[in-house]
C-alpha cells in the first residue's frame, strides 16, 4: 500500500489533526499488557489520563492513576495473562476516540478458570499520546 | 441566572457549535426512562444512534437498533423501575461526549432484590439530538 504511504506521508506535512487510527490504540493496548505481565502497575496507570475512571465489576469506580494502579495491583492477585483483541475505533474528533474490544483472563489458583468479556474505552490524546480516559468492561462475549 | 441564559442565546446566534451540556443528556435519560416504563422499546432504541452497541453482564454485544429494543424488552421481564444518576458528562467536541452515572434497578419476582452499578456512555450528537452511541455498565457503585 505505497500509495496509502504516501498520501498519510502528505496529509502529515499538512499538520492536518492526527485522528485515532486502530493501530495507535493497538500498539498502547500491547503496551498495557507487557506493562501488566511484568507487574508494573505504576506504568500501566501511566497509560491513563491524570483524572481516568476505571469501572471494575462489583467494585466502585478507580479515578485517577493512584486509584487505578491499586485495582489493577489487586486485580492480578486474582487474575493473570489478560489478552485484550480491538474490535473497532471510532474517531470522535481530533484528540478523542471510542475502542470497542473484548478480553480473556485466567483466574489464579487450585483450579483456574478463564474468564472472558468485552469492554469500551474512551481515549484522549494528550500532547502526542493516546491515553485511555475510561475503562469499563463486563462479562459475556 | 439571566445573564447566562442572555450569554447562551448570544453564543447561539453566533452559531457556534453545541457542546453537550449535562442537562440535554439528563433529558435525553429522562426520556429513556418513561420509554423504559412504559414498555415501549422501539421508543428506547430510537434514543440511540442506528449503530449504536449495547454492552448486557453476561451476554453478547447488542448491535443496532433492532438488537438494543430486544435486549432491552428481555431486561424488562427481569428487571423494573430504572432510575439513573449522572455523575459527570465531558465533552468530546462539538458532538461527542462520554457520561459517567450510577444506576439502580429493581428484580421482579416473589422477593424483589435492588441492584446497583455503574455506566459509561458514549453519545454523538445527529442532528440535533444527542444520541446514544455506546452503552455499558456492569454491577458496584
Amino acid at each position: 500500500m505505497r500509495r496509502t504511504a504516501l498520501a498519510i506521508a502528505f496529509v502529515s506535512m499538512l499538520g492536518v489533526p492526527a485522528f485515532a487510527q486502530q493501530a495507535d490504540i493497538e500498539a498502547v493496548n500491547a503496551k498495557w499488557i507487557e506493562l501488566f505481565n511484568k507487574g508494573d502497575f505504576a506504568g500501566v496507570a501511566s497509560l491513563y489520563t491524570e483524572d481516568a475512571t476505571a469501572f471494575p465489576p462489583g467494585s466502585p469506580m478507580a479515578k485517577g492513576r493512584a486509584a487505578i494502579e491499586a485495582m489493577w495491583k489487586k486485580m492480578a492477585e486474582q487474575v493473570s495473562d489478560p489478552k485484550i483483541t480491538t474490535l473497532d475505533v471510532k474517531s470522535l474528533g481530533p484528540s478523542a476516540a471510542r475502542e470497542i474490544g473484548t478480553f480473556s483472563l485466567k483466574t489464579k489458583g487450585a483450579s483456574p478458570r478463564e474468564l472472558s468479556g468485552k469492554y469500551l474505552v474512551v481515549w484522549e490524546k494528550i500532547g502526542s499520546d493516546w491515553k485511555l480516559a475510561a475503562d469499563i468492561w463486563n462479562d459475556g462475549k
